[in-house]
Protein backbone atom coordinates (compact mmCIF):
# COMPACT_ATOMS: atom_id res chain seq x y z
CA UNK A 1 0.00 0.00 0.00
CA UNK A 2 1.66 2.98 -1.13
CA UNK A 3 0.32 6.67 -0.01
CA UNK A 4 2.22 8.42 -2.70
CA UNK A 5 3.28 11.12 -0.15
CA UNK A 6 6.19 11.27 -2.27
CA UNK A 7 4.01 12.90 -5.22
CA UNK A 8 2.45 15.89 -2.94
CA UNK A 9 3.37 19.11 -2.80
CA UNK A 10 5.49 20.24 0.05
CA UNK A 11 3.27 22.56 1.07
CA UNK A 12 -0.10 22.11 -0.32
CA UNK A 13 -2.41 24.64 -0.30
CA UNK A 14 -5.29 22.19 0.80
CA UNK A 15 -5.90 22.08 4.66
CA UNK A 16 -7.29 18.40 3.63
CA UNK A 17 -3.77 17.68 2.62
CA UNK A 18 -1.74 19.14 5.42
CA UNK A 19 -3.93 17.40 7.59
CA UNK A 20 -3.16 14.75 6.68
CA UNK A 21 0.55 14.88 6.05
CA UNK A 22 0.07 14.34 9.69
CA UNK A 23 -3.17 12.18 9.84
CA UNK A 24 -2.75 10.23 6.99
CA UNK A 25 -0.87 7.50 8.61
CA UNK A 26 -3.19 4.58 9.32
CA UNK A 27 -1.28 3.97 12.78
CA UNK A 28 -0.99 7.71 13.41
CA UNK A 29 -4.65 7.57 14.52
CA UNK A 30 -5.27 4.42 16.37
CA UNK A 31 -2.07 5.61 19.03
CA UNK A 32 -4.38 8.73 19.19
CA UNK A 33 -7.69 6.92 19.18
CA UNK A 34 -6.14 4.66 22.57
CA UNK A 35 -4.50 8.24 24.08
CA UNK A 36 -8.53 9.36 24.00
CA UNK A 37 -9.38 6.48 25.93
CA UNK A 38 -6.48 7.49 28.51
CA UNK A 39 -3.30 5.33 27.99
CA UNK A 40 -0.76 7.33 28.37
CA UNK A 41 1.82 4.56 28.77
CA UNK A 42 4.38 3.26 26.64
CA UNK A 43 3.34 -0.36 27.92
CA UNK A 44 -0.63 0.50 27.61
CA UNK A 45 -0.12 1.90 23.78
CA UNK A 46 1.96 -1.54 23.34
CA UNK A 47 -0.50 -3.49 24.56
CA UNK A 48 -3.65 -2.15 23.05
CA UNK A 49 -1.96 -2.31 19.42
CA UNK A 50 0.06 -4.98 19.79
CA UNK A 51 2.81 -3.60 17.66
CA UNK A 52 7.02 -4.22 18.48
CA UNK A 53 8.52 -1.73 21.17
CA UNK A 54 10.67 -0.18 17.51
CA UNK A 55 7.65 -0.20 15.78
CA UNK A 56 6.03 2.37 18.85
CA UNK A 57 8.90 4.27 19.51
CA UNK A 58 9.26 5.23 15.75
CA UNK A 59 5.24 6.24 15.38
CA UNK A 60 5.12 8.19 18.81
CA UNK A 61 8.28 10.47 17.59
CA UNK A 62 6.19 11.23 14.57
CA UNK A 63 3.41 12.25 16.79
CA UNK A 64 5.76 13.61 19.05
CA UNK A 65 7.85 15.99 16.21
CA UNK A 66 3.91 16.96 14.86
CA UNK A 67 3.08 18.25 18.47
CA UNK A 68 -0.25 16.26 18.92
CA UNK A 69 1.36 14.67 22.16
CA UNK A 70 3.78 15.39 24.40
CA UNK A 71 6.40 13.54 27.35
CA UNK A 72 6.11 13.95 30.80
CA UNK A 73 8.71 12.25 32.97
CA UNK A 74 7.70 10.24 35.87
CA UNK A 75 9.31 7.91 38.17
CA UNK A 76 8.27 4.80 39.75
CA UNK A 77 10.20 4.14 42.70
CA UNK A 78 13.06 2.10 42.16
CA UNK A 79 13.00 2.00 38.45
CA UNK A 80 14.69 4.67 36.12
CA UNK A 81 12.85 7.70 34.97
CA UNK A 82 10.38 6.85 32.39
CA UNK A 83 8.15 9.08 29.96
CA UNK A 84 4.45 9.21 29.64
CA UNK A 85 2.98 10.46 26.37
CA UNK A 86 -0.02 12.72 26.46
CA UNK A 87 -2.25 14.86 23.85
CA UNK A 88 -1.92 18.15 23.22
CA UNK A 89 -4.58 21.04 22.58
CA UNK A 90 -3.94 19.88 18.79
CA UNK A 91 -4.38 16.14 19.30
CA UNK A 92 -7.15 16.93 21.66
CA UNK A 93 -8.32 18.59 18.79
CA UNK A 94 -8.48 15.51 16.38
CA UNK A 95 -11.25 14.58 18.52
CA UNK A 96 -13.72 15.74 15.56
CA UNK A 97 -11.60 14.42 13.16
CA UNK A 98 -11.68 10.92 15.49
CA UNK A 99 -15.44 11.11 15.97
CA UNK A 100 -16.78 12.00 12.40
CA UNK A 101 -14.39 8.90 11.41
CA UNK A 102 -16.35 6.90 13.73
CA UNK A 103 -19.60 7.96 12.74
CA UNK A 104 -19.03 7.36 9.30
CA UNK A 105 -17.51 3.57 10.06
CA UNK A 106 -20.50 2.78 12.16
CA UNK A 107 -23.32 3.67 9.31
CA UNK A 108 -21.40 2.26 5.91
CA UNK A 109 -18.95 -0.17 7.45
CA UNK A 110 -21.18 -1.10 10.39
CA UNK A 111 -20.48 -4.45 11.82
CA UNK A 112 -22.96 -7.29 12.67
CA UNK A 113 -22.40 -7.05 16.43
CA UNK A 114 -22.72 -2.97 16.58
CA UNK A 115 -20.28 -0.54 17.24
CA UNK A 116 -17.61 -0.93 19.32
CA UNK A 117 -17.71 2.65 20.94
CA UNK A 118 -20.50 5.61 21.14
CA UNK A 119 -20.17 9.07 21.25
CA UNK A 120 -21.82 10.58 24.41
CA UNK A 121 -22.38 13.80 26.37
CA UNK A 122 -20.33 13.38 29.78
CA UNK A 123 -23.04 15.81 31.39
CA UNK A 124 -26.23 14.37 30.45
CA UNK A 125 -25.22 10.57 28.49
CA UNK A 126 -26.88 11.93 25.13
CA UNK A 127 -25.79 10.48 22.07
CA UNK A 128 -23.94 12.87 20.08
CA UNK A 129 -22.93 13.33 16.84
CA UNK A 130 -20.74 15.05 14.93
CA UNK A 131 -22.36 17.84 12.81
CA UNK A 132 -21.52 21.23 10.83
CA UNK A 133 -22.74 23.85 13.17
CA UNK A 134 -23.61 27.69 12.50
CA UNK A 135 -21.93 30.25 14.67
CA UNK A 136 -25.29 30.09 16.98
CA UNK A 137 -24.16 26.04 17.77
CA UNK A 138 -27.01 25.06 15.86
CA UNK A 139 -26.35 22.43 13.55
CA UNK A 140 -27.19 22.57 9.66
CA UNK A 141 -28.04 20.51 7.06
CA UNK A 142 -25.70 18.41 5.26
CA UNK A 143 -26.41 19.94 1.98
CA UNK A 144 -26.10 23.03 2.96
CA UNK A 145 -22.63 22.87 3.47
CA UNK A 146 -20.71 24.66 0.60
CA UNK A 147 -16.63 24.46 0.62
CA UNK A 148 -15.67 28.08 -1.01
CA UNK A 149 -12.54 29.81 -1.37
CA UNK A 150 -11.91 32.49 1.11
CA UNK A 151 -13.37 35.86 1.20
CA UNK A 152 -11.22 38.46 1.84
CA UNK B 1 5.95 5.23 3.86
CA UNK B 2 4.23 1.65 5.38
CA UNK B 3 0.64 2.10 6.84
CA UNK B 4 1.32 -1.39 7.88
CA UNK B 5 -2.02 -2.01 7.15
CA UNK B 6 -1.38 -5.87 6.90
CA UNK B 7 -0.66 -6.22 10.28
CA UNK B 8 -4.10 -4.80 11.21
CA UNK B 9 -7.35 -7.45 11.91
CA UNK B 10 -9.30 -8.41 8.84
CA UNK B 11 -12.51 -7.13 10.67
CA UNK B 12 -11.45 -4.86 13.09
CA UNK B 13 -13.81 -3.75 16.09
CA UNK B 14 -13.39 -0.17 15.87
CA UNK B 15 -15.29 2.02 13.45
CA UNK B 16 -12.17 4.39 13.00
CA UNK B 17 -10.24 1.66 11.82
CA UNK B 18 -13.13 0.48 9.42
CA UNK B 19 -13.15 4.21 8.27
CA UNK B 20 -9.99 4.58 7.78
CA UNK B 21 -9.82 1.16 5.36
CA UNK B 22 -11.26 2.88 3.14
CA UNK B 23 -10.19 6.64 4.17
CA UNK B 24 -6.55 5.87 5.59
CA UNK B 25 -4.88 6.10 1.76
CA UNK B 26 -3.92 9.69 1.64
CA UNK B 27 -5.15 9.76 -2.24
CA UNK B 28 -8.60 8.40 -1.60
CA UNK B 29 -9.20 12.00 0.18
CA UNK B 30 -8.32 14.02 -2.65
CA UNK B 31 -10.00 12.44 -5.08
CA UNK B 32 -13.03 12.72 -3.44
CA UNK B 33 -12.58 16.66 -2.09
CA UNK B 34 -12.16 17.26 -5.88
CA UNK B 35 -15.88 15.33 -6.23
CA UNK B 36 -17.59 17.17 -3.68
CA UNK B 37 -16.06 20.30 -5.67
CA UNK B 38 -18.01 19.75 -8.17
CA UNK B 39 -15.77 17.53 -10.70
CA UNK B 40 -17.05 13.97 -12.30
CA UNK B 41 -14.91 13.41 -15.44
CA UNK B 42 -11.54 11.65 -15.31
CA UNK B 43 -10.05 14.17 -17.21
CA UNK B 44 -11.11 16.96 -14.74
CA UNK B 45 -10.24 14.76 -11.59
CA UNK B 46 -6.54 14.09 -13.68
CA UNK B 47 -5.95 17.61 -14.20
CA UNK B 48 -6.64 18.96 -10.42
CA UNK B 49 -4.60 16.15 -9.50
CA UNK B 50 -1.74 16.19 -11.65
CA UNK B 51 -1.74 12.24 -11.52
CA UNK B 52 -0.99 9.88 -14.54
CA UNK B 53 -4.41 8.19 -15.64
CA UNK B 54 -3.55 4.37 -14.61
CA UNK B 55 -2.93 5.76 -11.41
CA UNK B 56 -6.17 7.68 -10.91
CA UNK B 57 -7.81 4.57 -12.84
CA UNK B 58 -6.93 2.62 -10.33
CA UNK B 59 -7.67 4.82 -7.18
CA UNK B 60 -11.59 5.68 -9.03
CA UNK B 61 -11.85 1.75 -9.21
CA UNK B 62 -11.20 1.17 -4.88
CA UNK B 63 -13.58 4.28 -4.27
CA UNK B 64 -15.87 2.44 -6.62
CA UNK B 65 -15.68 -0.79 -4.93
CA UNK B 66 -15.98 1.21 -1.53
CA UNK B 67 -19.46 2.47 -2.90
CA UNK B 68 -18.24 5.87 -2.30
CA UNK B 69 -18.78 6.93 -5.55
CA UNK B 70 -20.49 5.70 -8.42
CA UNK B 71 -20.55 5.57 -12.61
CA UNK B 72 -22.77 6.98 -14.96
CA UNK B 73 -22.47 6.71 -18.70
CA UNK B 74 -22.62 9.72 -20.58
CA UNK B 75 -21.55 10.23 -24.31
CA UNK B 76 -20.64 13.56 -25.97
CA UNK B 77 -22.02 13.62 -29.75
CA UNK B 78 -19.32 11.88 -32.13
CA UNK B 79 -17.47 10.80 -28.78
CA UNK B 80 -17.84 6.90 -27.16
CA UNK B 81 -19.46 6.48 -24.50
CA UNK B 82 -17.89 7.12 -21.32
CA UNK B 83 -18.44 7.47 -17.91
CA UNK B 84 -18.69 10.36 -14.97
CA UNK B 85 -18.35 9.90 -11.35
CA UNK B 86 -20.66 10.81 -8.97
CA UNK B 87 -20.69 10.55 -5.34
CA UNK B 88 -23.30 8.22 -3.71
CA UNK B 89 -24.57 9.30 -0.14
CA UNK B 90 -21.97 7.05 1.79
CA UNK B 91 -19.39 9.65 -0.40
CA UNK B 92 -21.53 12.52 0.53
CA UNK B 93 -21.35 11.58 4.31
CA UNK B 94 -18.05 11.89 4.15
CA UNK B 95 -18.41 15.64 4.53
CA UNK B 96 -18.02 15.79 8.02
CA UNK B 97 -14.64 13.69 8.08
CA UNK B 98 -13.41 16.16 5.17
CA UNK B 99 -14.72 19.10 6.99
CA UNK B 100 -13.09 18.56 10.70
CA UNK B 101 -9.93 17.35 8.75
CA UNK B 102 -9.99 21.00 6.88
CA UNK B 103 -10.61 22.57 10.16
CA UNK B 104 -8.12 21.30 11.88
CA UNK B 105 -5.29 21.62 9.32
CA UNK B 106 -6.81 25.08 8.97
CA UNK B 107 -6.00 25.77 13.01
CA UNK B 108 -2.67 23.83 13.71
CA UNK B 109 -0.96 23.48 10.14
CA UNK B 110 -2.19 26.85 8.83
CA UNK B 111 -0.04 28.67 5.77
CA UNK B 112 0.38 32.21 5.89
CA UNK B 113 -1.70 32.98 3.06
CA UNK B 114 -4.40 31.21 4.89
CA UNK B 115 -6.86 28.44 4.21
CA UNK B 116 -7.20 27.28 0.41
CA UNK B 117 -11.14 27.07 1.30
CA UNK B 118 -14.24 28.11 3.84
CA UNK B 119 -17.21 25.70 4.63
CA UNK B 120 -19.89 28.21 4.66
CA UNK B 121 -24.08 27.93 4.44
CA UNK B 122 -25.19 28.12 1.52
CA UNK B 123 -28.39 29.72 2.88
CA UNK B 124 -26.69 32.72 4.89
CA UNK B 125 -23.42 32.56 3.60
CA UNK B 126 -22.19 31.96 7.26
CA UNK B 127 -19.20 30.61 8.43
CA UNK B 128 -19.76 27.05 9.59
CA UNK B 129 -17.66 24.58 12.18
CA UNK B 130 -17.58 20.78 12.63
CA UNK B 131 -19.03 19.84 15.85
CA UNK B 132 -20.07 17.30 18.18
CA UNK B 133 -24.04 18.25 18.96
CA UNK B 134 -26.93 16.87 21.17
CA UNK B 135 -29.94 15.18 19.67
CA UNK B 136 -31.93 19.02 19.53
CA UNK B 137 -29.06 19.60 16.87
CA UNK B 138 -27.14 22.36 19.59
CA UNK B 139 -23.52 22.01 19.60
CA UNK B 140 -21.95 20.73 22.66
CA UNK B 141 -18.56 21.43 24.18
CA UNK B 142 -15.53 19.18 23.40
CA UNK B 143 -14.82 18.38 26.96
CA UNK B 144 -18.35 16.94 27.52
CA UNK B 145 -17.72 14.20 24.77
CA UNK B 146 -16.73 10.54 25.71
CA UNK B 147 -16.12 7.49 23.33
CA UNK B 148 -18.14 4.97 26.05
CA UNK B 149 -18.64 1.36 25.02
CA UNK B 150 -22.26 0.65 23.54
CA UNK B 151 -25.33 0.55 26.34
CA UNK B 152 -26.86 -2.55 25.89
Amino acid sequence: VSTDREELPSDPACSVERALGVLGEHWTFLVIREAFDGKTRFSEFQQALGVSTGRLTARLKVLLDAGVIEQRPYQEPGARQRYSYHLTQSGRDLITVIGALQQWGDQYRPRPEGPSSERRSAATGERLEVAFVDPRGQSVSQDQVRFVPPST
